[in-house]
């Protein structure tokens, strides 16, 4: 049976299976009216939805009395496959998959979600990949062997995004940043091997680092990005030859690394022999123009550029790249080529139409005075309502809020109570490479429209006084 | 500038970047007459090739005189830059693309490829493309977010596939075999660990399990598939809980593990607590109905089962799937999601609109069909050429003849030499685990219609022959 899923089929199917998931076999799910008004759904949608978690097992319906979690023939089939001994095999783990299952997973439409990573459909390039797609379609040998390397001209085209730090021969196409990071981990230092790392960071990076079974380091920041004197005595003390950061606009923190300290950080790679991964997440959510990137003021190949275009196209579209020179190209393409060969010509064909259209730059723009007002909305909405609360910094660009919650109090806490006041929002910690200093808050103002973020940060607010009115007497505020 | 390159302007392009590589600046490149004849192409898609590199700065052209390679600024830029730093940081390399890279490179195409690892493009599923990836696009929701294990019909789909083996939550989607590959041995093994191999295997397993840092030992095998003695001998010795091993149609052997050993293989595993990744890469190439997939006799999760989309329609849709269970489940998983978050849509949508069509059936017998014609007209030259050299079994399905060479003769002398009789051939040291313990050959028949045979066989036969004359007295043929 082939289905056709909406957009919000595929949501309510993944709301049922996540309930499947954790009640017991048997348990009534929400009818029938409750999901239309919980997904804002027609009743066809909603019974499209049960119909395929019939038909896949998950649910059993039986007409008249309502839909229940099945008794499923898996669970009783893995309970009688024995497969404990593989926990002997497999020993510790290295993955460390929860925040980044979070920054994946499609939010359920009845919350408020204040932890996006992705641009909301609203603000995805949806109109101009379809017309790229058309285009991409017309030219031939797409499904045919690529480049390992990619498609020459998307590499030019990423080549001079770089400001004329590398030229299109030192660009490596890979299916997004998180591969970008995982190869260059691999590719850049060896098990075992430390890592500096900003503290905060992206909690994709640490999970990448960890899986390459590398050693997280934590060097702390300030207003101006990282502190070159904790970056030199980590690199003295650690020997570590790689320092995975990013220079702009920052995830989560929103800092921009000062321009005072840029050549401070390059002095430093030189002096310790050591890579520095500049991941350039957010250029191209720039509100105020930040610096170039930090590569253009590298000569001797300690920069390793990383960029996306799925951050400011669509999720879907898994289109990155590295940018290399010297013997670390090599050593990153070959990484990039035992991983998965090459990225499909087709998506890589779209990219290349994508971006070569003359409205792609408009996009660009309408994107930024969008993500603009979110983030104004936002900071209005935070001030108004998070007295106790420090904002660390009003970033330039970027999707996010670092917002610094009363000492003492648990971020997961926070969070937790959010979900159950249809709120999602990032616990900080996730973000720490070591030991949090402080409970944060990683709020997102990339879907929330302006005039939402007043009752997604009131709702955040009762949260946290409910929590601090528990426990009075013991918290003191920052 | 926006170019439409053809397949035939992509493969003259990627031709004149070797030339341009491997050339000194300032040589003269091949005229356009003269490309013209090797790529049996018009002087439109030649000038097109020319018009993009001279944009690309990697040749010159000076008219009346012909085109030669530049100078290039970049190798001058490269060698202003000081990366020689690099070398230290880097430390010795995990990589080892040579191998994969041959396997990834399109063909010149004067050549004949005796060495394709994909199917040539009259095999390809193209029209069955097209039709699939319209309907794909009708659907919705394909630049969002997907699940990090799959779409829900692809899997369900590949779990058919599997004979009852596993079921659709068990299946994980990935972007090809490699990346199967590449993500189990990371995910079921930690560096250092041996893994176990059929010697010989397939290339880009042993280049997946180096570059995760694991150390495969060579288990032998014979005209039955893996010997167990040699088997539980390696498990005893090196305390291995990892086994990769191709069952049916082994890449390069050709061999599929006989009934009589299955049972002895799982009981094994069972007493060594170990995995076995079945990589069952040639089903859909069946001449002879194979036995079922070594999987649907496993019970408690020891193996895990790699099947692919990929070879069977066309290099790039890059989709397969990874099938477990068992806490090795939860592990592949995180792991997938640590290396790139999600195939995407777009392609997933595509592969379930073609696997549904029904002509994709018709298309697999037609296919099955052109394959056995190809491997007849093979094994028929080779049998009448090489007199001297040994087909270890001629396979009943697959892509490749395993070709053993007379003994002392060089693989890579024939390998070699073959490439200036514009035949592309595998050099069978790299489907080695360890030491060679005999020259061989890998004779793909997949991309040479039976009455090319005949010539391809009788250029490699005159190679050979070279060969054993100048150095006759020394060798002995096996």
């Amino acid at each position: 049976m082939v289905m056709k899923a909406s957009n919000t089929t595929e949501r309510v199917i993944q709301h049922l299976r996540t309930v499947a998931a954790t009640q017991m076999p048997g348990s009534r799910l929400p009818s029938v009216r409750h999901l239309m008004r919980e997904f804002a759904a027609g009743p066809g949608t909603i019974q499209r939805a049960l119909d395929h978690l019939v038909h896949e097992g998950l649910i059993e319906a039986h007409p008249g009395r309502g839909t229940f979690v099945a008794k499923q023939d898996d669970k009783e089939r893995w309970q009688a496959a024995d497969t404990a001994w593989q926990n002997v095999a497999l020993g510790e783990g290295r993955f460390e998959p929860d925040a980044l299952q979070a920054m994946v997973r499609l939010p359920p439409s009845q919350s408020l979600p204040l932890n996006a990573g992705y641009l909301p459909p609203a603000l995805q390039a949806t109109d101009l990949l379809k017309a790229a797609t058309s285009r991409a379609l017309r030219r031939s040998g797409y499904w045919e062997r690529m480049p390992p390397e990619g498609m020459y001209q998307l590499r030019a085209w990423f080549a001079e995004g770089t400001g004329g730090a590398f030229d299109a021969r030192e660009v490596t196409i890979c299916p997004g940043t998180q591969s970008s990071l995982a190869a260059s981990f691999r590719a850049l230092a060896n098990v075992g091997d430390p890592v500096l790392m900003e503290s905060p960071t992206y909690a994709g990076a640490i999970a990448a680092a960890r899986a390459a079974g590398l050693r997280p380091v934590p060097v702390p920041i300030d207003g101006m990005g990282v502190r070159p004197d904790f970056l030199a005595d980590a690199f003295r003390t650690t020997g570590a030859r790689l320092f995975y950061c990013q220079p702009t606009f920052a995830n989560p923190s929103g800092i921009t690394l000062a321009s005072a300290r840029r050549q401070k950080v390059l002095d430093l790679l030189g002096e310790f022999g050591a890579f520095l991964i500049e991941d350039d997440w957010a250029r191209d959510f720039q509100f105020e123009p930040p610096p170039p990137p930090l590569a253009t003021d590298d000569r001797n190949g300690h920069v390793i550029y990383v960029r996306s275009l799925t951050k400011c196209a669509a999720p879907g579209l898994r289109i990155g790249a590295i940018c290399a020179r010297g013997p670390a190209l090599g050593r990153l393409r070959a990484a990039r080529l035992t991983d998965d060969f090459f990225v499909p010509g087709l998506l890589q064909e779209i990219a290349f139409e994508l971006v070569s259209a003359p409205n792609w730059v408009r996009h660009l723009r309408a994107l930024r005075g969008a993500l603009r007002a979110r983030r104004d909305g936002m900071v209005a909405a935070l001030n108004k309502h998070l007295g106790p609360c420090e904002l660390a910094k009003i970033p330039d660009g970027g999707l996010h809020l670092w917002v610094r919650l009363p000492d003492g109090m648990s971020d997961v806490e926070v969070v937790r109570r959010c979900v159950r006041a249809d709120i999602l929002v990032g616990a900080g910690r996730d973000w720490f490479p070591a030991d949090p200093p402080a409970p944060h808050l990683r709020v997102s103002f990339a879907a929330i429209v302006p005039e939402d973020a007043d009752q997604a940060v009131s709702r955040l607010a009762s949260v946290i006084a409910e929590i601090q009115d528990v426990s009075v007497g013991v918290v003191h505020s920052a």
